[in-house]
């Protein structure tokens, strides 16, 4: 048994494929984000504008929230030194839980360490819990759903991207008797599309399913409080779970669920992805408590991004760049090779000093590689217009146009 | 279908076995730890001794540490705004993954949002890649350990805890040809005995397994740099993959491995629980790599934690009251009954203003709850002294001598 080669191998495979990642070394400026600097390959770091943040309101660097974590580092220290249960339950953890079961109108709250492990933790308990479950999946579902879908041991049955008719035709072959669990996403982070949640919830009443809703990059982003597109679309009371992230709009890190208050008790009690593990640190907590907050107040960012974001479509599809149909924050560009996204990106970083990362399997299908943008209210029409210049000039280098 | 219904089953089973967890919602006073305040069912702010912090050595209240992480955040931000492979790649990442890799005299090491995640993310992915790899799991592994060995798919044997013979046993009957894996911790954090990390060493050269150890309560704490039992034991080379976090010794939040440079790029590059999550907070991180370097070069904490730990249970052993054999850190009292340990835990908040919390199952096997204390560099003589007086007037009120 060569465990060596074994391992050499599975590494060949990604270098054959042109799917090997290599990260890109940097260091954001607070206080002039989307600035950074760049530590790869260079003599000392080089000066970045950086496109493909998540922190898409640039709350990573609003003054509030430093503010806040800066109180909580001084008066309680750096970390919890526990799990929930065992003296990692600090009074900033029960404040933000109720901060977000209010965000989201449900009952309760319960905070993980990531967006990723509340889905996994959430959706395996769920379905451990309900004997004979059978999960309806988006097929461009989220990796941590699909994780936490497998764990639970539940008959999976994938339904084709926000296809309604197909997901009926499912819901319809299923037992009618076996509980029913339909988990999908508002926001699809990569494409940029919106799932028609009143209508799933519409199925879900006609077939007595649950529904699971992963809000990851819609939080902070839409309603009128930041309660994501089921705010927006008043459908938050109609939704069984709802699910966060902490690390994108509201710019700091963690995850969460909020629905009534059993349905949070029961995963407070039975999840190992929550029990087993020190809790956030409440330094983080702090942070995202002043996050929230603050865009509760606030429309001010969500408007200056969604501008940003119609600013740039525009700009690119005048220049003839192939703009995907996002209806979304969220500006991805058609590459379909994973070899010349990532030399775009190459090309980018080493000679205009852009950073955006390319977008491969398996994040996106094989085939549909791409480069994603996501503007904020600190990226410039002068930067913009700069970027698609850049852009041209590169598709045109590397002959894409016809392509494309 | 009655949802509803099933879900408030669920927790009455908790109630009715004793074992429901509340939990206890605490301030700690950074400067002046282990005292805290504690919020539940008072007016306003109560002050509290901690008995029960995994944060060892009071690292999270250390001065490099707090002016590491203010500095991050007034340099960079609250979060990183990214995964690590699309802009959340900081300098502070790629400095303290050199920094573990040193540590532990690896080539590599790989961070992680959780020691959880590192265990669930590392076991998984090892077992998909090693097609027909037998897993061999000490029966006391910690449940990251068995939700990864789950997932990875892999047939598990589970061997008694920390038995040679019986692990031995296991590996000869399996197929010569098979990979082969062991997966086991150094320090196990509810009894406080050490495995013979060299002899199981033998016993994967001899079967030509692979090692998998999980150094979670060890690292910081033992060894001349903190390098955990490997390094005390001087074994660490022989490990194929060292396992820690950073929320426990090191005071912050976060996980890890550390391995040879293509192991760590195989989990790198194919571990889901890596790959699509946003990364460690740059903040957390300075802080961790504050503590890492601090925990080098500084032997006093370790020291002042032993000492602190070996006076406890001598005071404990002289009232008579029934310590478990720790051989290491951590001083852990058998109640043996989940209802007469959480009223142990309740009375000595309450009357004494002492926080340890009761250790039940499923952290623990049933018929073995405890309460666990791990008393630090700033636990003093008279706080044990106190405590161990607290202890013995509620065993006897509770007339529990006869049971121990
Ligand atoms: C749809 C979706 N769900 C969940 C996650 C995980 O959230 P987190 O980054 O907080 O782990 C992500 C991205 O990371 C995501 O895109
Ligand atoms: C043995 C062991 N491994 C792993 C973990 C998980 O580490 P973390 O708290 O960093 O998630 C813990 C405790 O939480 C543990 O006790």
């Amino acid at each position: 048994m060569d465990y060596s080669k074994i391992f050499a191998q599975a590494i060949d495979r990604l270098h054959a494929e042109g799917r090997y990642r290599v990260f890109i070394d940097i260091l954001r400026n607070k206080g002039s984000f989307p600035n950074a600097r760049c530590f790869a390959g260079h003599n000392g770091p080089k000066p970045i504008t950086v496109w493909c943040s998540n922190d898409y309101l640039a709350m990573g660097q609003h003054s509030s929230v430093i503010a806040a974590m800066e109180e909580a580092l001084h008066d309680v220290g750096a970390g919890s030194g526990g799990t929930r249960n065992i003296g990692g339950n600090t009074h900033y953890h029960v404040d933000l839980e109720a901060e977000l079961a209010d965000l989201h109108g449900k009952e309760a709250a319960l905070l993980f360490t990531s967006g990723y492990i509340s889905n996994e933790a959430t959706l395996s308990t769920l379905g451990k819990l309900l004997p004979g479950c059978v999960i309806f999946s988006d097929e461009l579902n989220h990796a941590s759903m699909i994780a936490g879908i497998r764990t639970s041991g539940c008959e999976k049955r994938v339904f084709r991207h926000n296809d309604l008719a197909h997901l009926e035709e499912l819901l319809a072959q299923a037992d009618p008797d076996a509980p029913k669990l339909i988990a999908f996403e508002s926001v699809y982070s990569m494409d940029g599309d919106v799932a028609p949640i009143a209508a799933i919830c519409d199925l879900a009443d006609r077939y007595n399913a649950i529904t699971y809703l992963d809000e990851v990059h819609a939080v902070g982003m839409y309603g009128a409080r930041g309660g994501g597109i089921s705010e927006r679309d008043d459908v938050a009371h109609r939704l069984t779970i709802i699910e966060g992230t902490l690390g994108k709009a509201f710019g700091v890190m963690g995850g969460y669920i909020a629905a009534d208050r059993n349905i949070v008790d029961v995963i407070r009690s039975y999840a190992p992805g929550f029990i087993f593990t020190t809790s956030l640190s409440p330094v983080l907590v702090a942070g995202a408590l002043a996050s929230v907050r603050h865009l509760k107040a606030s429309s001010a960012e969500r408007e200056g991004q969604q501008a940003a974001a119609a600013t740039l479509k525009a700009i690119f599809a005048e220049a003839g760049l192939p703009v995907m149909a996002s209806t979304t924050h969220i500006v991805p560009l058609m590459v379909g090779d994973p070899v010349k996204a990532k030399k775009i990106s190459d090309i980018l970083l080493a000679e205009y000093g852009v950073y955006v990362q390319p977008i491969n399997y398996p994040t996106v299908p094989r085939g549909t590689e791409r480069l994603r943008f996501t503007p904020g209210p600190s990226h410039t029409h002068a930067m913009m217009r700069e970027l698609a210049g850049a852009l041209v000039e590169i598709w045109d280098r590397l002959e894409l146009r016809v392509a494309a």
